[in-house]
């Protein structure tokens, strides 16, 4: 696994600018030589946007062979009109393609309530065969254009068995464990039947951008879809499953350091619990704290948030006497024994200078119990609040 | 009921300094001239400071005589040993005023984690009758004793039946609709017996405290407290609900205006719900929505943020046809159809400019249902930010 571009063969891609809102990249696509074995995970938001809906439905036969993406517009809470412009959409798609309109999956990703420029989309796609292209430019102008508040792409890329995998991603605010306004897909060569790949995308979504969080906003629009147009024949399966697991993780992870305003990235283990249900809820307790992501913004050894965040879940008690923070890993770990606060003992200007790295790992200990999870998140800065404060204005 | 300080005869007050943290009053306390009739709600957080678990202790049996606070330490996860200061003060403060300590209800609001210095406490306590005094000043040295990062004392009067209430409170982050930081005590001269008592202050917590938010973080000392000396004899318990509710009320929404960073008071009603469990969690998903806070912030009529938020209670399917949104009040009032979004007809602009003013009401109808709720919360700020993100430093 590697966070470069890889080619994969029988893929093309596009991205380009069609005035959504300004001059920037905010329209882009990715086609298959030939019809792909497909799976799909989707926002759990009650509203979802008009593209979630029209692209669930063309997924339910497990095939697809085109993607087609705006920013800038979600094209949500936009009723019957915004259903049509998806369908349009894809229809505009398809005939430009050639392909079935069900093969086209649409995304929409940016503010909500407002109807798409369809004019602009019409005109878009009238020559969409001659945008895609197979270069390494072409997959990034895609990475681009599917960009709202993100200041730079994502991607990544793995091998199994001479197959090739690429995935791309975007994030970056209304980021909860539910996945968020984050859009990411999969492409690979290996031969992988749908309702396989199904399962093991469900699998890998709900260890990767299942436990991110950025601000605990579930957007309407999130989408995680894998495309296997099986060129390079069969692979491996567990092979496949460990690779896109770590694929997702590394992508999940840049979204979140990558979050509206970030600057840290946290790593927390919640370990010790009684149940799975309380090692999650706890762990989502802490990482979307906003007195907890404050004071790791400043970097502020104030472990007594942790303490109030974990009371917060009051379907399960802990015990002070056996609960203990770790900060940091290996050597530099550092430890509060909350059974023995003692001013003098507790390691706080060491926590402190750890907790201005960019990177930092935290390990909590409920108790003796034998369930752990591991969740992403990110620090609370006053530059997430001015970049939300005017989003449409 | 006004917002005035009216003195309760047979109660005294003071607020002094110690010196826990600086020199601003940060040690008070609430003596009444005989056992009063109490009644007390605290915090739901698993992980309560040890004066919540000795105050709750010593109401046990419905009566209290005194009331003594410290700001600028929760002496919350302090263990054993927090249990014993908080123990010890209340030993304290009944040798100096001749009652029993476990008439005394201790109170502690600041950080969490760290030990209270007891020779202070000591100290502070061995002259304490003559700290107590009954003018105003004295009540309003009290009021702002207790105070953290409040940026100015909150109290209320009112009267019934020849009887009059006081109450006090202080705020201000941690502020979930299940208490928060945040203490508030009521003395009054009107006989109440304690269970009754407890019954109305249960009550009346649900209507106020328990439906404000500021930033979903569940303080470890949320405590409310009333005390009833009885002198002014029986009233009209009817009345003095209705007067105590209305107080409530209005201290809750100072503690939301007063809240850290928070330039903008949020009155949210949610209405149309098939039960009044969607109307609460829409109510709380939409008032403590980061992306909804800072887009209120910023005046920015981002409403798709609301069917966001909505979406986000998985429990319950919205129709969008069936949904409106109302910004402000009366002849003031704009509607947001989403039935029928169109650019030109959404009064964007006017919107824009209500959610510019300093108290804001914004009401959503969810459907055709017959219940409804109304919560107060705030705008999240880069103040908020700044803060909390250097608390201990």
């Amino acid at each position: 696994m590697d966070s470069t571009i890889r080619l994969v063969p029988g893929f093309s891609w596009f991205g380009k600018n069609i005035g959504i809102k300004d001059d920037t990249l905010d329209f882009g696509g990715i086609l298959s030589s030939v019809p792909c074995q497909a799976a799909g995970v989707f926002t759990k938001n009650t509203m979802p946007g008009a593209p979630v809906i029209v692209g669930k439905k063309h997924l339910k036969d497990g095939q697809l062979q085109a993607i087609i993406v705006n920013s800038k517009n979600a094209n949500v809470a936009t009723g019957e009109r915004g259903l049509q412009d998806a369908i349009s959409t894809c229809r505009w798609v398809g005939e430009a393609c050639g392909i079935e309109p069900s093969l086209v999956l649409p995304s929409s990703t940016g503010v909500i309530g407002q109807y798409l420029f369809m004019d602009k989309f019409r005109v878009a796609c009238q020559n969409l065969n001659d945008d895609f292209g197979e270069t390494r430019q072409h997959a990034e102008n895609f990475a681009r254009s599917i960009m709202t508040t993100d200041t730079h792409p994502k991607w990544v890329s793995g091998t199994v068995n001479g197959a090739t995998v690429f995935g791309v991603a975007k994030g970056s605010g209304m980021i909860e464990p539910n996945m968020a306004t984050m859009l990411s897909y999969f492409v690979t060569d290996a031969k992988i039947e749908a309702a396989v790949l199904q399962g093991i995308l469900q699998r890998i979504v709900d260890q990767s951008f299942n436990r991110i969080s950025i601000d605990t906003d579930t957007s309407t629009s999130d989408t995680v879809v894998v495309l296997s147009n099986g060129l390079a024949g069969n692979v491996d399966l567990e092979k496949f499953e460990t690779t896109l697991t770590e694929m997702a993780i590394f992508l999940a992870k840049e979204l979140v350091r990558d979050g509206e305003g970030a600057t840290k990235l946290i790593e927390l283990i919640v370990s010790g619990a009684t149940t799975p249900e309380q090692a999650l809820l706890s762990a989502k307790s802490v990482i979307n704290s906003p007195l907890v992501k404050t004071a790791i913004y400043g970097a502020d050894p104030n472990w007594g948030r942790f303490v109030m965040a974990l009371g917060k879940v009051f379907q399960y008690t802990v015990s002070l006497e056996e609960l203990k923070i770790f900060f940091g890993t290996g050597s530099q770990r550092l430890s509060i024994d909350t059974e023995k606060i003692n001013q003098d003992a507790v390691p706080l200007a060491q926590i402190s200078k750890l907790l201005k790295q960019a990177e930092i790992t935290i390990e909590i200990v409920l108790g003796k119990g034998p369930y752990s999870e591991k969740v992403w998140g990110c620090d609370l800065t006053e530059k997430y609040v001015a970049e939300n404060a005017y989003y449409t204005t």
